[in-house]
């Protein structure tokens, strides 16, 4: 019988995380100081991260050593499975090979817990006692609840009001792991009291429910600090574990892939598998496309301007040089609320400048369609940010159709929908629009 | 670095079920056709379900061989993870060797897959166009319809009322995966008829939910069979497969439980941990204190009595010996919805009534404080259901804190509470009742 599932033993979990900063084909141009416009020194990071995550952030070494009480987390759940979609490839009469990294097995549900449990241990070594952070559709809050959980550390998240009103299980599974959450805009800062005077109903962004975390950790006299779970150059180090288990795991398939893909919001995801890859290619190893897949409402990678822009609406962050629809856009209302944000990460947004990655917008619908072909065939029902990875590779599959060429397809399937089941109810009874 | 994890590679995976009817200390008493009481043929029972189920429900063979086509989605998840819950133990400060077997790694969620595979399978095989059945909290429905996805067959699921309202979510994942679901008392039966008829706003029971599931199939022409997720043989056989694998595992982790837990609704998710290890015991083996939960609202093992009765509502059924609290017994409206049934699995009742297992109910809100408490420990929000074994679990690992015994507590995780997160939030709020 075939093999369709590719695990590592516990041992083969790699042990270093890759920074692609040290490989890049030009040096990043590094991030400004809000006020002075000056590139940012360790100094001026200090209010909002522990000293280890500014050393990541700013480094430029190729690998870091990922810490043992962080391996011990990360193998309650890793290595995470690669799978083999063979129904899948079957429903489509395709000669491609379609994998996917499942990453909705970890406790939260997806990626997410790659990046906050060592975000969460350096910060509990640090002597800090809170964590506050934004959440859009929720993933991120929920796996940074889990990691404060673990390591015992309060957990503030402000969640965009859309999302805490749309998903109050998603609040639930928050609330569950010990963490306080409000919705954004609130009354609990400064930022957030100007937006609800501006607009009473304001339903909040991702940049505005940043505003209003990095300010409550800036007035915490020191006990709390900050935590971003995308865009951050060590925040996409650190979910680079994926790809690096995924090239060990296409070994053991026997297999390379032609095609990576990601969906993109912050850039975290994608990047996390598509780096490793990426690093075989510059090394001089096989070379592959990169597909970073976003919604066409909120086109940051192929609409955006590059240029230096906040990370936040309030102007609280430094400007990085980045893909942006500028800081105080506010994308339409769709349900992969984790691919709502402005800007997308330096490092991905370097990468598509020197071509080493493409860029795609689907709309929502489509990319729904292909969550429930993708659900009906291997069981796994994708979160609606995922649904864009599984759209991209449905559709490559199905041009490998056309062409009569048998492609290698991975994508990350980053997590599953088992709190956006609203998001699939809407698009049963058309009401999803594009 | 302490391992927690217990894998097993894929071709350890077990290649039979084990049928314990074979080995009771006594012949299992046969079940009785509703209209003569005589003991059922395998005619009485080829309406309803396939031959090759048929044969397995009668069946004293001790082993029986998993299909290759049913081997091949298990492999999809399987063999589940055991993980030793050491966060768990440290947060209870016990001496007790804590494990759980994590059944919340299928599509599914939950334990019920291993028996709608192969049910949808043999069912496909036999020609079969469409199931129907019933289900309470749902974990049953969506594995159903999950398995009829992958089988290409109809999926029609009678879903009790109060669940229907309750779990907009957990019916959207069936209708995912293609399944037609209605709220049970139905208008689309005699039996919802009537039950609508005498009360409109019935808001439906288990029992009532089968006799509907029954009589479509019945209805049907031939064109559809009935599954049941539970209390018969052959459903508590194809689980055993858990327990054979556990079994495989604690070898890895070089342990032996002490004690096994696992709810009881049905009898098949405690069974399918529990047989293979009385097996063991029955054999010669060590032997082992096996622990069925039940909620203390529906106490069908410690308070019920032992008794020739029905398994649904309308008495459709035949009569099987079992402890039972009266087929037309409602249970109050509990979260553990997939514990709110009258009956016992007869192989379970038996096996009480042998001396071989104890039964243990308790109260819905301590469950709920012990899911809270394994989740911020582990990181898996329980579903309500599984709350129940973990209720009894950490009152063992307690009691050995008290006692100083270093025990070895294996309970079965069977399903996690995305689609139960309602719950949670009401235990937060004081809204839930004993």
């Amino acid at each position: 019988m075939p093999t369709t599932k590719f695990l590592l033993p516990e041992d083969r979990i790699p042990t270093t995380w890759y920074n692609v900063v040290a490989d890049l084909p030009k040096p990043l141009p590094p991030m400004l100081h809000p006020g002075t416009r000056e590139p940012i020194t360790e100094a001026d990071l200090e209010p909002l991260f522990p000293p280890e995550l500014i050393k990541q952030e700013l480094s430029t070494e190729t690998e870091i050593d990922i810490p043992g009480a962080v391996l011990d987390v990360y193998r309650q759940w890793r290595p995470a499975p690669l799978i083999r979609a063979r129904r899948l490839e079957k429903a489509l009469d395709t000669p491609a090979r379609i994998y996917f990294k499942y990453e909705g097995v970890s406790p939260a549900g997806s990626h997410k817990p790659n990046t906050a449990i060592p975000q969460a241990y350096y910060n509990k070594q640090a002597g800090v006692e809170k964590l506050t952070t934004e959440t859009g559709a929720g993933q991120w809050g929920s796996s940074l609840s889990l990691a404060c959980s673990y390591f015992g550390l309060e957990c503030e998240v402000y969640m965009v009001k859309v999302s805490y009103q749309q998903k109050p299980y998603r609040r639930g599974l928050m609330e569950t792991f010990g963490a306080s959450v409000a919705a954004s805009p609130s009354e609990l800062t400064e930022v957030g009291r100007a937006a609800l005077a501006a607009d009473p109903n304001a339903t909040g962004s991702l940049g505005l429910a940043i505003s209003e975390a990095i300010e409550a950790a800036l007035s915490s006299g020191g006990r709390a600090k900050y935590a971003l779970g995308s865009v951050l150059n060590h925040v996409l180090m650190h979910q680079t574990i994926i790809g690096q288990e995924a090239i060990l795991q296409m070994e053991l398939a026997e297999d390379y892939p032609d095609i990576v893909i990601g969906a993109a919001g912050g850039g975290s995801n994608f990047g996390g598998l598509a780096l490793p890859f990426l690093r075989e290619q510059l090394g001089g190893g096989r070379s592959v496309r990169a597909i970073a897949v976003e919604p066409s409402s909120c086109p940051t990678l192929t609409q955006g301007s590059y240029d230096y822009d906040f990370g936040d609406t309030a102007g609280l962050t430094p400007l990085s040089l980045m893909h942006t629809l500028g800081h105080d856009f506010v994308p339409p209302s769709i349900h992969a609320g984790g691919l709502r944000y402005h800007g997308m990460a330096p490092i991905i947004s370097a990468l598509k400048e020197s071509d080493l990655l493409e860029a795609r917008a689907v709309p929502q619908t489509a990319c729904f369609e292909a969550g429930v072909q993708f659900a009906r065939s291997e069981g796994i029902v994708p979160a609606p940010e995922s649904t864009h990875a599984v759209r991209v590779a449905i559709d490559e599959a199905l041009a490998c159709r056309e062409s009569g060429e048998a492609k290698s397809i991975l994508f990350t399937l980053s997590g599953h929908g088992h709190f956006d089941m609203q998001a699939y109810i809407d698009y049963f009874a058309g009401k999803l629009q594009d």
